[in-house]
């Protein structure tokens, strides 16, 4: 069996190459040079079949919902309400962390770049306000240092690329080290793991296998695009997926809010998979509510991003909602709506006198003030 | 009876002036300049004398809740309770915007910078996708229209100047033909309003009155920098209140967070106010929830905004965060949160195994993991 990868190396479009091409209104012949070049990865693992989500350059700026259970509150069935729940708020990838589970994996992460020499420097520049804050980066250096030994996912990358392969998993390259803290942000540790994981996402991919680098994490606005030029630059345009960033340390219960900020600009420079953060980030593990509201956000921050990523190709449907409004075409407004479900909920909750206008301003709407005045005027076309 | 500006003007302190200065940590005669050259402003009006609130150059971003009846809801108490949620939720200062209310008002907008001119150039530019969405502006704009005259509080801008100093009324020149769509964004209509409100600005301070000029609106992301240059620039830095921006027309429903995206920038290159967005804006009058959850969201922007627009300020809170967080100190957590009582109520619905750590993670808790390997490593400080 080819990967998808060793596919387009050869000049052959999959299935999943022209749903992606499909999908996003590419030629499947671009598609496949995009993926031959590791600038775009379809997640397609062979036991799993997940339908073919594309994530890379030039895609729409998809978001991903982790699920899984803890050690804490082991309850499978739970996390699978959560998956679909967060399949229905219209996430685009799933990703399933439990500790103890079993179940299938569309893509994995793995935590490879962190090596002796990364651990040396986090030593070396002697503070991290936020610590380590990787479950599985943690475990794997705690192994490190019990054992006095180098990292084998690092040492026998071949191995594991290889094993990787037999499922064309694409592989998600963890970062172990990466700033959970603003004044963490961009250390030098982190971005020591960030050159080994460059240099693994070209090494993997030469080896025929899809690669998507991870960020961060915590990070201050005013850092986000320089974070993902760096990435882009040391990778070659390897896909980037963001942990958001979030924005600030200090709103618990709110980083759904405080990553969606971080977010919009990560999406905007480059960014090419979000992970959504819910309202429990920080405090305990979410429940449905917290799934549906995070991949919601991230949805949010996603499109609002995309509008700067691609200015050509997003803004026709905020043209079409302006209109809707400026109409009062209600049944429209809904249909243009990114989350539709939640705006109903709202507007049926409380019904307006005019079923034209809405009870934030009933009869003093201005929308059907104007339309008196500028209907003729208002009506023309920008060029 | 001097004003705020008269008394800054002839060298005098206020109490007003007291206050702000030992809120935002500086000394009372520069917060009196700041006044005097209206680059701060300190509402205050003499009958409802409000808290002290400094709005305007180097003082922390605020935010701002508007509450108030609908020809659709007209229910007062309702209204007093929606204001005591956002003065629970920390809002900063309330406009009151009741269509038919009495209620004591802090500062006001007024709509003076619209005037026949500016409609030219709306009919002039012949589009206008989300028509006009501001309610006080298109009732000005219907009554000039039908009378065929120049609007009053532009034509005698002067005598309304001068009531408003009997009560030391902070004046918010309103927008009413702010871009309530993103492709109306810097329209030329809204350009020469933006024109006339900074040149207002300008002639209501020199005749001793404390003036804001506010913003839109719908705006995409990648605009929200010129947008507040230019204001700066042409105000000569009179206080700018932006309703955001929202930075999508497509999320009804969640533009708490397609505004709380937009703020984040505003704040960060200048905005001196926000006002908060709910969840029920462009669908229907919010309740308490919405009211709390907006004040909620436009606070959690506005620090993250900050964080950029002062990083010598602001962040010193997220990094003792960072090492409660590290050192699983919850309490600290809670002390340091933006928001505690949320941040509270999700982790103890979910109680954790060891009271150290929390449901996410549990015994593979990150922080427990990296301070049993790094606890010396990791303790210094960064110059």
């Amino acid at each position: 069996m080819l990967t998808q990868v060793e596919q387009a190396v050869k000049g052959l479009i999959s299935p999943q190459m022209e749903a992606v091409a499909k999908a996003e209104g590419f030629t499947p012949e671009h598609i496949r040079d995009m993926v031959a070049a590791g600038k775009i990865v379809i997640p397609y693992n062979t036991n799993s079949k997940p339908k073919a989500v594309g994530i890379g350059k030039g895609l729409r700026t998809k978001v991903n919902a982790s699920i899984g259970t803890s050690s804490d509150i082991i309850d499978y069935e739970a996390e699978v309400r959560k998956a679909k729940v967060a399949q229905e708020a219209g996430t685009d990838t799933l990703m399933e962390l439990s500790v103890g589970g079993n179940l299938d994996r569309a893509f994995m992460a793995v935590h490879c770049g962190i090596n002796r020499y990364t651990i040396e420097r986090l030593r070396k520049q002697n503070y991290r306000y936020g610590g380590l804050v990787s479950k599985g980066g943690t475990t794997m250096v705690s192994w490190m240092e019990k054992n006095n030994k180098e990292n084998p996912l690092y040492e026998h990358f071949d191995r594991v690329i290889n094993i990787l392969k037999k499922y064309d998993v694409c592989l998600s390259l963890g970062n172990g080290l990466r700033a959970g803290a603003i004044h963490d942000s961009h250390d030098r540790a982190q971005m020591q793991e960030l050159i080994i994981n460059c240099e693994l996402a070209q090494l993997g991919r030469e080896m025929g296998c899809q690669m998507l680098v991870e960020g961060p994490g915590h990070m201050p606005l005013d850092e986000v695009e320089a974070n993902i030029i760096v990435q882009k630059r040391m990778s070659n345009e390897a896909p980037y997926y963001m942990l958001g960033p979030i924005s600030t340390d200090i709103v618990p219960g709110f980083d759904h809010i405080s990553s969606a900020i971080g977010s919009a600009q990560s999406a905007r420079y480059g960014a090419d998979l979000i992970c959504y953060i819910t309202p429990a980030e920080h405090l305990a593990l979410p429940n449905e509510e917290d799934v549906r509201m995070g991949v919601h956000a991230a949805r949010v921050a996603t499109y609002i991003g995309d509008m700067n990523k691609y200015p050509e190709k997003g803004r026709e449907r905020d043209k079409q909602m302006s209109k809707a409004r400026r109409d009062l075409d209600w049944d429209k407004q809904f249909e243009l709506s990114l989350i539709p479900e939640e705006a109903k909920k709202i507007r049926d909750s409380r019904v307006p006198e005019d079923e034209k206008t809405c009870t934030m301003c009933g009869e003093f709407c201005a929308a059907k003030g104007s339309d008196k005045l500028f209907k003729a005027d208002l009506a023309g076309d920008k060029v």
